[in-house]
């Protein structure tokens, strides 16, 4: 059903201090910015191998990241698998007994289509299906 | 530096209700077992692209995962980056001021050769490097 691990989300504080970090330590120098006002975070990202990996700094402290982070502090966030159709997935995943957090689809960063899973359902990961 | 995302580690209090839900609700068919006396836990992973997603339920409360669990809960423990020569990526990354949780690698499922980046340089995420 899966076709990789599109992407993996780490909550941070300050995103420019993580940025930072990042290209010192790990030597990665090459992000890609983008905001998502609608889910209220400002995100620099970075290819490994086949999967991004997110750095995400809440801007709006209702939000559900910004929530999370209040609560659990930084670290990864979820973890996105990519599907070649979020409608399938979705229908095949409910009717295995699988719950989301919402009834439809939201939107990404460029464009990708998010749906994300119960984390209870899977001892505390968030796991989230991802079309680009 | 990163050849990929090469494992992913979820931590879970039963091995075989973790198993059993991941089959049932999304389908998961194929599972690997394994286990690592040293580290003191038994896995199920499986493959998602090129990436191990890994169920590893502690059984030694006193090992690093077992402290962990009792310390934060399941959910997502770390993120193990490939690479291609371990000596070399320790060496630049700690040439750029990056600090290990130990001095030499330690062995893996597999034989996979793994050393820990300490995880308040990353903001609470836990990496990992290995190479296979």
């Amino acid at each position: 059903m899966f076709n990789g691990v599109h992407h993996i989300n780490f909550l941070v504080r300050d995103l420019m201090v993580a940025v930072e970090r990042y290209r010192t330590v790990l030597g990665i120098d090459s992000f890609q910015y983008g905001e998502l006002d609608g889910r209220g975070v400002r995100t620099a990202r970075f290819r490994v191998g086949h999967t991004w990996l997110v750095l995400v700094q809440p801007t709006d402290p209702d939000s559900v990241p910004g929530r999370h982070l209040a609560e659990h502090g930084e670290g990864i966030f979820l973890l996105s698998l990519g599907v070649d159709s979020l409608e399938t997935a979705v229908r095949d995943i409910k009717s295995q007994g699988g719950k989301f957090v919402s009834e439809s689809p939201r939107k990404g960063l460029e464009n990708w289509q998010l749906i994300d899973l119960d984390s209870a359902q899977f001892f505390d990961v968030q796991i989230q299906l991802c079309e680009e």
